[in-house]
Parts: C-alpha cells; structure tokens; sequence
C-alpha cells in the first residue's frame, strides 16, 4: 500500500498577476498536491480567483490564512512585502516557511530574518515572469512555464524548506535555480530594472521632443521600448527604493556608454560607428539568442 | 472605350529588404500598374527577386536600369544614395523622377538638388517601415500596409512628380503623408534613431554588467529592446553620420531625463518617483495607444 500524500496547504498573500498566476498554475497543473488559499485586501480579487478556480479558500485575515499552512507565499509589491513580514511575526508558528515573489531580494531577506520568529524559515524567491498587465483578472496559469524563478536562500535555511519552496515553483511550471541574495539584485539590475528605467525616460523624452501629431510616425522599435511603461507605477517605485545602489552603478554605466557613443557620433569616424554597431550585435547574439 | 493606362515603369536601385518589399508589393497587389526593374551589384539578389516574382527585368547597369524608366527609387543605404545620386547624374534625363528610401532627408534632398540635372524632379521618401532583418531574401509584399510613407518634397517639385511617387507608396500599401525635410529629420531622430541608440548602449551595459551564465535570466523587457539591435549597422552608422544634430539633440535630452530620474531615486522620495512613472505612463498613453 502506497500512502497518498497529503496536499500541502499554500498560503498566497496578495492576489495580483503574480500571486494570481501562481493559484492558477497550481490547480491547473498538479491540483491534487496544493491547497490553496488567498489574502488579499480587495475583495472583489479573492472573489475573482474563487470564482476562476484559483483557490480553494478565499480567507478574511491573514490570521486566518496562515493558521495551518505549510508555506505562505507573499506576493505583493516589494515595499508591501516589508509590512506583509512585520505583520506576518505575530501570526506565524516554527515549522511554517515563508516566502516572496519581489523584484529584489537584499532587503527582503534582512527584513525576514529581523522580523519572523526563531523557527520559521524564509526563502526568498524571484519568479522572473509578468507582463505590463496588473491584477488578477491576467493571471494566467502558463505564465512561469519554461521561465527561470530565482531562490535566494541564506546560508543557514533548513534543507526542507528549501525543498519546499523549490517543489512550488517547480509544480507552478517555472525552472529554478539559487543565487545569494546581492548577485541576485546586481544581476537584474542590469537585467530588468535598467532596460525599464530606460524605457519611462525613452517615453518621456521621444514625447517630448516630437510635435503632437507625429506620433503615429513611430516605429517598431518605440513600440516595442514603450510596452513595458504600462507595467505597475508602485512596482517601479518599490524597485527603485529596494535596489538603490545596484541600480545607480547600473545607470551610471548606461550614461557612460551613451556618452561614448555620443562622442562616436560627434567625431564622424565611419568605421568606428561601424564596429561599434557590430560590436553591440555580437554581443546581443553570444548573449541572448534572437 | 475608355483608354488602359500603360504601366508606369519603377527602376528599383538595390534590392534588400526595402527594395525588395517594394517590388514584391507592387507585383502582388498592382501587377498591371507597374514594370518593374532591378538594379544591383550583388547577382544573387537580382537572380532571386527574379525566381521570385518580384522584377520584371533584372538589370546589368544603372544606365539599363534608368533607361525610359518613369520613376528611380534609390533603396540602399544612406550614404549609398548619396553616391548613387552622383552615379545618377550623367544617366537621367528631364522628365524622369528620382525617389529614395533613406531614414533621414535633409542630406539627401540637398544631394539630389545638387546633383541631378534641370527638369529631373526628386522626392524624397521615408516609407516607416522595416524589420531586424535584412536581404532581399526577407523580403514581404506585405511591409509597407498600413504603415505611414513620409515624402519630403521641396517647394519646387512639379505637382505630376508629387503625384507619381504618391502612389507608387499608395500602390505599395502605404499611407502617404508629405513632411518638410528638416521636421522629417527631428520627428524621427526622436522617433526612431534615438531609440535604437538607447537600445545599442543597453546591450553593452547589460552584457557587460552582468556575468555570463546570467543572461539567460533577462525578461521581457531586455528581449524587447535588445531586438533591433540585429538591425543593419551600415545603416546605423550611416543614419548616425547624416543625422548627426538631430541625434545629438535627442541622446543630450535623453542623457537629461535619465540624469533627472538618477536624481529622483538619490534622493528616494517615493511619492515623487511614483508620480514620475505615472506621468510617463499617461504619456505613453496619450501618445502610443497600447
């Protein structure tokens, strides 16, 4: 006789595209292995993901949520997720694991371990997934399937835990893998948060430089760099209070780069723009495949 | 008994992606309206927009090209107009009408007003239009539908020239709309050459500020931008040189909103940041319909 396991019960805080998207996937593709309830505090959210199948439980308090779970995953703007973790302190019990979905990962994981109780692990987590769409109405279920979903564990996090997190996001489609938690925000600094931040200045400045009227004369490239500025003002915010410095090296290294190629501009030198064009093209096809 | 028109005859100079978009187009969707000729020292795409369908007659010279030819579209890169305008000089005769379909405008109108002879009618053409990719071989009759074509007449050019090259874009699927020169060249400095600028620098600085092994965690948004970067760097560098004060107006405002936004996350205000990725969003939407 093979014991059946027992579903392991999931507590997902905050019902965006994100925590959406993850209740999705999971009673979409292993809905035998996970419980899974919902906090959030828009009502009108929980009774979405009710609604859609999304959740088995929609729950009023966090109290509520938490009480029993295996694992609460919060997965609200990175600044709310500070709070979520102050909050969460007083509700928590040993042997419950903690974890997130924000864009960074240095505070998040010094916020956890000053906050939630001796016992209760924290594994941060980053699934590299979205899209300019917000709330839960685009939560999609294939949305982490083939993407990468970054776990930053400190040292000191028990194995199961670890295990734990990893079997989530694994079920959820994503393919995991660890980095600590500093790598983790220098490499998307330059990754994501950058190429976003230049393209709400690209918005800006192509706006402002173009007579009303002509905009329609844009191309695909604009289209293409200004998809991104529908994505969440408060994501963006969070970010860059979160990420402050990575982000900073990360921009100062775009400015100097654009100088240079300002200057290349300025001296005329053919064959120089030429290799210089070259040489981004060799590095965008060694680096990410077309 | 109403009179056939004869078809017009287009002496198409180069054959890449524009050149042979245009032809392809014209011999899809208006074959009876147009011959249409192709001149170009590579054989191979002269050989296969001919197995194609494409052209009429393939071309050894430009003097066979030109040759009773109604309409020259020059279709190679900027600076390659230029010199095909000269080359153009001693082979055309009054009556004749030149086009092009370079990116910038101010330099080639100059060239061509220079170079052509009395009673040879040129005007400048910007169909928006295009792809990463490049050759004949990715060639697409649909290409230009629906997608703005800008002509940039001078003030002298007889009305029937106007009128010819009009719709010859018409004919190509194009809607046509007419700039002068010098806003031509500002509206798409902005538009579109500094876009692709800020898309150049982003790979360098991603590629270079992040370790390899990484690249694979890129989102969207880098995969966005990164793109265009697969675009011709003959044309960027020609684009570079012809443009020249118009790109640097929009990289030194591009270089100032950056600076500004640096300035915003220094001193991590967080009303203030979210208001600035709010204000860019409405900008996009006001101006770029989703």
């Amino acid at each position: 006789m093979v014991a059946v396991p027992r579903p392991r019960t999931l507590c997902i805080v905050g019902l965006g595209l994100i925590g959406g998207s993850l209740a999705a996937a999971l009673k979409t593709r292993t809905p035998h292995r996970w419980q899974v309830r919902g906090v959030d505090r828009r009502r009108t959210s929980l009774r979405f993901a009710v609604d859609k199948g999304f959740l088995d439980h929609a729950c009023d308090t966090l109290e509520e949520g938490v009480d029993g779970a295996d694992l609460v995953v919060l997965a609200v703007p990175v600044r709310a997720i500070r709070e979520q973790l102050a909050a969460l302190a007083g509700v928590v019990c040993p042997g419950q694991v903690v974890s997130d979905t924000g864009s960074t990962k240095v505070g998040i994981v010094e916020e956890a371990r000053a906050r939630l109780p001796q016992g209760v692990a924290f594994v941060g987590g980053h699934p590299v997934a979205g899209s300019e769409r917000t709330g839960v109405e685009s939560a999609v279920s294939g949305l982490f399937e083939t993407r990468p979903c970054v776990l930053t564990p400190a040292d000191d996090v028990p194995a199961a835990a670890l295990e734990a997190v990893t079997a989530l996001w694994q079920d959820a489609g994503a393919e995991v893998l660890c980095l600590d938690a500093p790598t983790h925000d220098r490499v998307f600094a330059f990754l994501s948060h950058l190429p976003h931040m230049a393209a709400f200045s690209l918005v800006e400045t192509a706006a402002a430089g173009c007579e009303a009227g002509r905009y329609g004369l844009a191309g695909g490239a604009l289209q293409d760099f200004t998809r991104v500025v529908r994505s969440s003002p408060t994501m963006w915010r969070d970010i860059c209070l979160e990420n402050r410095e990575p982000l900073l090296q990360a921009l100062d290294r775009y400015a100097d780069n654009l100088r240079a190629l300002r200057e290349r501009i300025v001296t005329g030198d053919p064959d120089a723009l030429h290799q210089h064009f070259e040489h981004c093209q060799q590095l965008k096809d060694k680096t990410w495949k077309p």
